[in-house]
């Protein structure tokens, strides 16, 4: 039996942080990876492998073997078919047993497949996996194609559909409104607008039912539930993710909403020393604090360093209160952000709210060369002006503005908190002081509660 | 006499912003700006009059006029020579007597005059006031000029010469280690780097102790106390600035270190209904507690709007707890972004810290195209490890970025805090979930707690 004092079990983002986290802050203890593939791919990455911003499926790879040697942890290609808690051991499909003292659960999550639609398994269909053999065979197939739809109106749906674009290709979108569970939909006439110009056609809130197959079963097109058809060489259906959790939930471990593997906020599962992170484990939303299906890296990565924080004992006592559902991504020149809960999901979950909309030039004065348009939403609590959500679309600063209002949001701090907010301000950099977006849209909702009333 | 419910002194960013703040808040309050100039520069886009982003001055120009007119706020045109306190009223030079029920007195700050330096009056040199005349006149001048000598390595210097230089200027900069204020030396390097491939001679520790001229009292050079001499068409003074406070000492005010207008956490002054907000009011630390003659257009608009909010009720109980001091600026293509202490200052303070610096690239894979190298300092306190200090270097997102870093700051975040930091992270936009600087440099410094010792 081969035993390591840390065994963590996958090897995506969050193993791999598990891992060096273990490596820096216990030494003296060792520690061993099980993952089913060598190497892995960046998963944000995947999409940019349809498009010309990298060249191949090599130039998203992690090189998880040689990181894995230079952090000091045993690596080894194996999947593990079951765990025995009472053992601690974990027995791989090689017929290796691998002893523990610390487990950490870190499996991700795979393709949803959607039963629904007929044919989903015909040639020239295909899943967006974050398997690299799987990620190279459906690179050089769609290479080969012109007309590709792509079914989902998610992150990864668009990004491909994005790049698939910039590469040439004829690409139709199959849908719901654009990233619907991240911005509202003044958010997404935005991201409508630059999608229409790009020449992507859009299937607004239109069902996918079947596959249209010719004679040997390939793919030819999609048909919709109102009868409508749309002619293709290939289709990509990024509809979504769910945990893969089969391992877990066969070994008893005590499972949640939407499969996943119950944490507590230590992320500890219901087996002593049996820890579970990523995209496996169990979310709750930072707001509304119901269980959430949001899967990001960013959270992942998080979630591994608390675990190996507090695995010998509570080193981190303030802990996860939740998944703030923090995202960004670009699409054509424009890059938009979110964090939090959106206007509409406020509503749904009867939250009280006050939000402000604003636009401002992201550099002053608005004439310097290079100056693109920003947008803030920002939504708060009615009754305490306490930060829930915010949505921002710009330039390429967007991704950190984002992590800023993730860190108000986190923060719980309040509308009022804002109008104090230090802020570095720079011509080539930001808005103008007087026009901060943050600061302002803060002040429009505190205006509500300031002034007449508040004397 | 004129009478106002809000009457402001001065035309700057804090007295725009208080101005706008008391009508969203106060609609029903009559609001006057009482300004030396009818139009306003923007302060931190002065130098880039000087370069190749900027056609002329007039595209620094803020139409103050036009603003106040759509804010619905009077402006007028008047040097203000007077205040009594108890008749809560306002002397202008014209001859006016304006009458106030709250009075802000928002003066800002004007060059500092290097006295020191003989001769600092000749002819073909300058100094850098945001008096949208004197700008003018120097622009014309400093156009006709080939060799140019920028005295000073804060923002202002540095930012002029830079722009001088994308001019096609022969620049020489003098002063001490670049932007010592607020980075410490590993960080000025890459500074130094820049600006010496741009072909900007810097001569470094140096003092100045004279402007040559020729016989018709023209500046023709550059003296230091070493007896090394510049030759050069002009000189630009970039050596500070002080609170233009004359009035408010002259009226009798409570005055603090750095010629500041004594001011409580309200942005109060002695006085009753005598608020002074920006450069001219006085400035804490937020970390080291001590004056601190920061001068930001950032932190002045934060405290008009303090100053607004709480103008006849305290509606903002947590309010300003002193500057982070947080800045950013552009070196050739290069960003640059500071907040909190530097670890030199902290060691001055006598502050015991844990620092840790970690470079990464700003896109993953880092193989996508315009990826940039990110560094970021992180210091802490040694004893809780909260975050008292952040400086980065990197691309254009480095603007939010610091402003990220301010918000931990201010919310007083330790490392341990960060682990769990959620933030949003795309290829194109940041770098991975695994490396993200903030929470890499948390982690490093959080190692020195947990682990042999922590179990």
């Amino acid at each position: 039996m081969h035993y390591s004092d840390i065994l963590i079990i996958g090897g995506g983002p969050a193993a791999m942080v598990a891992a060096g986290t273990a490596r820096q802050y216990y030494p003296e203890k060792s520690v061993t990876v099980l993952k089913k593939t060598k190497d892995s791919l960046v998963p944000c990455g995947i999409p940019y492998v349809f498009g010309p911003l990298l060249q191949s499926v090599e130039d998203d790879m992690i090189p998880c073997g040689e990181m894995a040697a230079k952090m000091g942890t045993t690596l080894i290609v194996e999947e593990v078919v079951d765990i025995d808690f009472e053992a601690k051991s974990v027995m791989g499909k090689s017929g290796e047993t691998y002893g523990y003292d610390k487990l950490i659960i870190a499996t991700g999550s795979v393709p949803k497949i959607p039963h629904q639609i007929e044919n989903h398994d015909a040639d020239g269909v295909f899943f967006v996996p974050k398997d690299p053999d799987y990620i190279r065979r459906m690179h050089e197939a769609v290479e080969k194609m012109k007309k590709i739809v792509v079914v989902g109106t998610g992150f990864i749906g668009i990004e491909i559909a994005n790049e698939l674009c910039d590469a040439g290709k004829d690409v139709a979108l199959v849908g719901s409104r654009l990233l619907k569970h991240s911005f509202d939909s003044e958010m997404s006439a935005f991201m409508e607008e630059i999608v229409k110009r790009k020449g992507i056609r859009h299937y607004l809130d239109r069902r996918t039912c079947k596959i249209e197959t010719d004679k040997n079963g390939r793919a030819v097109g999609v048909l919709f539930e109102d009868g409508e058809k749309v002619a293709c060489d290939g289709v990509i259906l990024a509809t979504g993710y769910r945990p893969n959790t089969e391992l877990a939930r066969r070994t008893g471990l005590s499972m949640r909403q939407f499969d996943t593997i119950y944490v507590d906020e230590y992320m500890r599962t219901t087996r002593p020393d049996v820890f579970a992170v990523g995209d496996c484990a169990e979310k709750r939303h930072f707001i509304t604090k119901r269980g959430i299906p949001v899967m990001l890296a960013s959270t992942a990565t998080a979630e591994a360093r608390i675990a190996v924080t507090n695995l010998y004992s509570i080193n981190l006592v303030k802990s996860f209160s939740g998944t703030i559902a923090i995202f960004s991504t670009v699409i054509g020149d424009t890059c938009f952000g979110s964090a939090g809960i959106t206007e509409e999901d406020a509503k749904k979950e009867k939250i009280s709210i006050l939000s402000s909309f604003v636009t401002v030039p992201d550099k002053h004065p608005a004439r310097l060369p290079g100056s693109h348009k920003q947008a803030l939403k920002l939504t708060a609590s009615r009754s305490t002006g306490q930060v829930i959500g915010a949505q921002v679309v710009g330039g390429i600063d967007i991704g950190e503005m984002i992590n800023m209002l993730g860190t108000i949001i986190e923060n719980r701090m309040t509308v009022f908190d804002l109008l104090g907010l230090q802020v570095a301000t720079h011509p080539l950099l930001t808005s103008a002081p007087t026009t901060y977006p943050i600061v302002v849209a803060a002040q429009n909702i505190a205006s509500r509660f300031i002034g007449e009333k508040g004397q």
